[in-house]
C-alpha cells in the first residue's frame, strides 16, 4: 500500500508515530515559515505541516504542489498547536519529512468543495471531478448502504438474488424499448427490459418461491429532470402470497431501511384506497407529512348565484391553518400560480378565518354570513386560517388543488425533508384509457392500457365488470408512497391463463399478437403456476428520498443529462459503417 | 400466506399440529386405500396422506391430481407408519382435511428430477421447467450466496459498490460491441459496456478508493460452450495500491468465498509467472491440481538420427505416473488425441519406465538404453511411469502438450472436481500480435492488439523495450486460475496520460481516434490520477468452479445458446416498422 493510513483516521491517540498518508492536495497555504497542505481523500482531510527551519528543500517543494496533485507524504503525527475541532484529525498533524507527488494536475474547473456554484453542464462533463466533492460521495455512499441493508434484510427472508437477462426481447405494448440489433440473428433484435418483470413470474412458476434483484432497467422516453433512460429497481416477488403478505414483508423493508441507514423508527405504514388518495388529496401520490386534505362544498357552495361555482362540477377546497394573515400579494401569488397552463385553474377563491372570529371571502357579494359559517364548519376552520377553493371538471380541479396543497405545504413549512410520512395507496384501476400518451408508440393510441402492467390481476369482485365498464375494474395493485413521493409499485399477478388471455383481448392484442409476444409466459402458465405478486422499489428515487434531495440524478455515479447524452464520455455516438454493415442495419441520417 | 409452513421444515416435533402447506404434487400413488401426494416446494418434499376410510370425497379428489398440480392442503402432522430417512421430513405425513387445487398443469415434457435425459434445446425451451429441477435450483442458490459473501466481505474491508452506466459508447479496439441505436439522438448509438474498465478508473479519479460491482458485461462474440454474449463479473477496483496489495486482498476475497460457502480451508495462493506457466505447462492457465511438469529435452534428443527430434525446434514430454503398463490401444487414442486437428502434433513419442526398471520406447531404433536412462533422468521417472513426448515448433509444441497433459491428468483420476488448487499467474505481456481473430473487427488485424487492455501499466523495468521490442514487453498484469480455470484476471493501470498517449500509439491509434474513443478518459488523467489498480473475476465461471460444474449455463437463470438466442422468449426477434423508423434505422434484411 502506498499509505499506512488514510486521511480520516489519525488522532490524538496516534502522536509520535510515524505515518505515509496519500492523497490530493485540497489546499495548501504559506505562513511565513510555516507551509500547510490540507490533504485529502475518501475518508477525510489530515493536515500536512513544513517548515523552513526543519526542512527548507522540503519546504520549497511543498510550497510549489497545486490544488489536486497526487501526494504521498510520510512523517511523524503531532500535536497542532491550533487545533480544528470541526475535524475529526484537527487535533493533530503531520511533521512532514518525505513529500513525494504521485501525480501533479491542472486546475480543475472548479474547486472541490461542498458548496460550488458550476453549472450542471460543467458538472456532468467533469462528473469525476464533482464526484470528489464529499457531498455528492456522501450520496453513493448512502446508495451503497441501501443496497447493502436491503440485501441483507431479503436474504434472511429466504428471498433469492436472481439475475435475469438484459438481452430480451421487444414487447412494444409498453413505454418504448431500447434495442440492439444481432450480429448473429440477422434483421432481429434484442430490446433491454423496461423490468424484469415477465422472467421474475417465470421463477415463481419455476418453484423460486421469493425472488429478489437489484437491477438496471431500460425506457426510451422523453426524459424530465427526474428520469434516466436507465434506472435502477429493487425487484421482488412472492409466491402464495396475498395482498397483505407482501405488504407487510416490504414495509418491514422500508422500516428496517430507515432504521439500518438513518436510525429512524418508523410507525407503521397506513393503508388508502386509490378513490380516497384522488378524493382527499386529487393526487395517486399523496404527501401525508401534513393533512390539508380536501373538503368539497359543491352542495352548499352552489345556488347562490356565483356563476363560476354554479356552472361548476365540483367545488373543492383546502383549509390552510394560520394563514388567514396571507396578504393581498400572497394571494395574488397564489391566484397566479393555480392559473399557470401547467396547472390550468380559471381562478382562486379564498375566505379568511380572520382572529376575530369574522369571515371575509373574496366573493362576499354572493355568500353571506351563514353561508360563509357553513363553509367554516365543513372545511373544519378556525380563527387563523385561510380556506382555499377552485372550481370546475372534478379530474382537472382535483390535479388542481393538490397543486395548490402542495405549494401550501411548502409556503407552511409542512415539508421537511427529514420527516418522513409513508402510506400504502391500494386498489389502483387495472385500466386506463390512452389518448396519445407522448411515451407510448402512436398506434397504441385509442385504446385501453394497463395502468401496472398487463400481468396485474384484477379484484375477484370486480371481474364481472370487465365485460361491462373495464375503467371501472379495480385491480390488485398498489404503491408505496413516501412523501408524496411514489417510491414503489407492484400487484398480485394473474396466474390463469385464460384471464391473461383476456387481459391481453382488452388491451386490443389479436391472438397472435398476444402469442408472438407473451407467448412464453401463457404456455408457463400452462405447466401449474402458483398464485403470486410482487413489487418494485425506484431504487434511485429511493436513495434521494432517503439523502433529502429532489433529484435522482445526485444519487447515480454518472447520470445522462435531459437528451440522454452521457456528457462526460460524449456518447451516444456515432459508430463505423463496418458496425453497421456487420449488424445489417443503415442509419438513415446523413 | 397460502401455508403456514414450508414442504421442508416439519418433523416428528411437530406432531398433531395443524398445518397448511403449498406447493407442487411431485408424485402420487395410490395404494389400496391409501393415496399419498409429494408435496412439493423449494424448501422440500412432504408427503400428503389421503384413506379411503378418512374421506372418500377427499381421497378421491387426490387421485385426480396430476403431476405438477399446484396444491394447497391443510392437515394434521401425524407420525409415518413407514419412515423415509433420505428426506428431512421423512417421519412425518400430513392427514389432509382440505385440499384446494390452485392450479392445474398439462404433463410437462420432461419429469422434474434431478437426473432427466431430455435434451438442452426442451429444456432451455422449457426453463422455467427446467429451474424446477432441484439440482438446477441449488446452482442458483449457490450463486445467491456468493454474490452475498462476495458483498460482505468488501464491504467490510470498505469497498463500496457503485452501478456503472449500461449505456455507454461504442470503442471498438476490443471485442465486438452490442449497440443501442438512440432515439432522441439520431444517427447515434450507444454501447453496452464490455466491463465498466474505463468508469472504474474514473471512480479512482473521483477519489473512490476502493470499488467494487457485481455486474453484467456484453460480448458480441462467436460463442462457444462456455461463453454467453451477457456475462457477469465481480469488478474491482483500489487506489494507492501495488500489485501485491491487490492479490492479498482478492486471495482474500477467494479465500473467505471457499470457507463461507463450502466450508474449505484455502491454502495460501502460489504466484508463476507467465513464462514459467508456458515453460512448465505450455498454458497460461495451468491446473495444478496435478503436478506432470513440461521436461524439455531438445539438447539429449537431438543428434541421435531420429528425425522428428532433429528437425523439430523443441522437443518436450510429460512424466506420466503409474501409467507404464498403457497398453497399445491406450497409446493409439493418445495418439489420435494430439493429431486431432485441433491439437495438430505429427505424433506421439512414449518411453514406458517398467517396473523391472528397464525402459523401452517407441523408438528404441534410434536411442539406446543409456540415452533413455537420460530421458528418464530428466524426466525424473521411476519404475511404472509413462514418459510421453511431443516435437516440433516450440510454441505450438508447448500447446498439443499442454492439452496432452490435462488429458492424462483427467485419465488418471488426478483432476477431481472437489479438490481445489489456486494459482496467480503473473507477468503477463502486455501486447500480443493480431493476425486476424476473428472476435475482432476485421480492420484491426495486422496490429498489436492490448493483451489484457489498452490501460495495462508495462513493467516499469521494461519501458524501455516499448520503442524496441514491444512483444517482450511485460506487464503488471495478473490472473487468479483455479483447476485450470481462469476465474479472475486485472492489472496495474497507467495513471500517466503520456504512457497512456504512449500506449495507444502503439496500438495503431491515430491521436485523433484516441481522442475521440477515450479522450475523456486522457483528460481526467490531467486532473491527478492516484496509482491504481484491479481485476475482475467471471462471476459465472467463479460459481460454475465452485458448483462443480464444467458449464456456466448451469449457474445462469436464463442463458442463450449457441446462437445468442433465448430460446424460451424466442429472442431475438424482429421489430416493427415503426419501431425502426424512429430510431433512424433500416434493416437491410429483406
Amino acid at each position: 500500500m502506498l499509505r499506512t493510513h488514510t486521511c480520516g483516521e489519525l488522532t490524538i491517540n496516534d502522536i509520535n508515530k510515524t505515518v505515509t498518508l496519500s492523497g490530493w492536495a485540497q489546499i495548501s497555504r504559506n505562513l511565513g515559515g510555516m507551509t500547510f497542505i490540507d490533504l485529502r481523500d475518501r475518508y477525510g482531510i489530515t493536515q500536512l505541516a513544513f517548515n523552513l527551519d526543519w526542512d527548507k528543500n522540503l519546504c520549497d517543494q511543498a510550497r510549489a504542489v497545486g490544488r489536486e496533485f497526487v501526494l504521498q507524504a510520510t512523517g511523524e503525527v503531532i500535536e497542532r498547536q491550533s487545533k480544528n475541532k470541526n475535524n475529526p484529525t484537527g487535533d493533530i498533524e503531520i511533521k512532514v519529512t518525505i513529500l513525494t507527488v504521485l501525480n501533479e494536475s491542472i486546475t480543475p474547473p472548479f474547486v472541490i468543495e461542498d458548496n460550488t456554484d458550476v453549472s450542471d453542464e460543467i458538472k456532468l462533463k467533469y462528473r469525476y471531478l464533482d464526484l470528489r466533492r464529499n457531498t455528492v460521495r456522501k450520496n453513493l455512499e448512502l446508495r451503497h448502504r441501501m443496497a447493502i441493508e436491503t440485501r441483507n434484510y431479503l436474504d434472511k427472508l429466504n428471498f433469492l438474488e436472481v439475475e435475469t437477462p438484459v438481452l430480451i426481447k421487444s414487447t412494444p405494448e409498453g413505454a418504448r424499448d431500447f434495442v440492439v440489433p444481432s450480429r448473429m440473428n440477422q434483421g432481429q433484435f434484442y430490446a433491454l427490459p423496461q423490468s424484469p418483470q415477465t422472467f421474475k413470474q417465470l421463477l415463481m412458476v419455476a418453484g423460486f418461491d421469493r425472488y429478489y434483484q437489484i437491477v438496471k432497467c431500460f425506457r426510451d422516453e422523453d426524459l424530465r429532470a427526474d428520469r434516466q433512460p436507465e434506472f435502477t429497481q429493487i425487484d421482488c416477488e412472492m409466491s402464495f402470497v396475498e395482498q397483505k403478505d407482501i405488504l407487510e414483508t416490504f414495509e418491514g423493508l422500508v422500516r428496517h431501511l430507515f432504521k439500518a441507514v438513518k436510525n429512524i423508527d418508523m410507525p407503521h405504514v397506513p393503508h388508502m384506497t386509490y378513490a380516497d388518495a384522488m378524493n382527499f388529496y386529487g393526487n395517486d401520490k399523496p404527501d401525508t407529512r401534513f393533512d390539508m386534505k380536501f373538503v368539497a362544498i359543491t352542495d352548499i357552495a352552489k345556488g347562490k348565484g356565483f356563476p363560476v361555482f354554479d356552472g361548476a362540477e365540483s367545488v373543492i377546497g383546502i383549509c390552510a391553518k394560520g394563514a388567514a394573515e396571507y396578504t393581498r400579494k400572497q394571494l395574488d401569488e397564489l391566484t397566479d400560480f393555480v392559473k399557470r397552463p401547467q396547472i390550468g385553474a380559471t381562478g382562486l377563491i379564498y375566505a379568511r378565518h380572520n382572529s376575530d372570529g369574522t369571515i371575509k371571502s373574496s366573493v362576499d357579494k354572493f355568500y353571506n354570513e351563514d353561508d360563509l359559517k357553513q363553509w367554516s364548519k365543513a372545511f373544519n376552520s378556525e380563527p387563523g386560517d385561510l380556506i382555499l377553493i377552485l372550481a370546475g371538471a372534478t379530474e382537472k380541479t382535483q390535479k388542481a388543488l393538490s397543486e395548490l396543497r402542495l405549494e401550501m405545504g411548502s409556503r407552511l413549512g409542512l415539508r421537511d425533508k427529514d420527516t418522513f410520512s409513508a402510506l400504502w395507496v391500494v386498489d389502483f384501476p387495472l385500466l386506463e384509457w390512452n389518448d396519445g400518451d407522448p411515451n407510448l408508440l402512436a398506434s397504441l393510441a385509442g385504446r385501453w392500457h394497463a395502468k401496472h402492467h398487463p400481468f396485474t390481476s384484477p379484484k375477484p369482485e370486480d371481474m364481472a365488470l370487465l365485460k361491462t365498464d373495464p375503467g371501472a375494474v379495480r385491480a390488485n395493485a398498489y404503491d408505496l408512497v413516501i412523501n408524496g413521493v411514489e417510491v414503489g409499485g407492484g400487484s398480485i399477478r394473474i396466474h390463469d391463463k385464460s384471464i391473461q388471455a383476456q387481459m391481453f383481448d382488452l388491451l386490443g392484442f389479436t391472438n397472435d399478437e398476444a402469442q408472438k409476444q407473451f407467448g412464453f409466459l401463457m404456455n408457463a402458465f400452462e405447466f401449474g403456476a402458483p398464485p403470486h405478486g410482487g413489487l418494485a422499489f425506484g431504487f434511485d428515487r429511493l436513495c434521494s428520498l432517503f439523502g433529502g434531495s429532489d433529484s435522482i440524478r445526485d444519487f447515480i455515479a454518472f447520470p445522462k443529462n435531459n437528451s440522454g447524452r452521457d456528457m462526460m464520455i460524449d456518447s451516444p455516438s456515432e459508430i463505423s459503417e463496418e458496425q453497421l454493415k456487420e449488424l445489417s442495419i443503415l442509419s438513415t441520417v446523413k
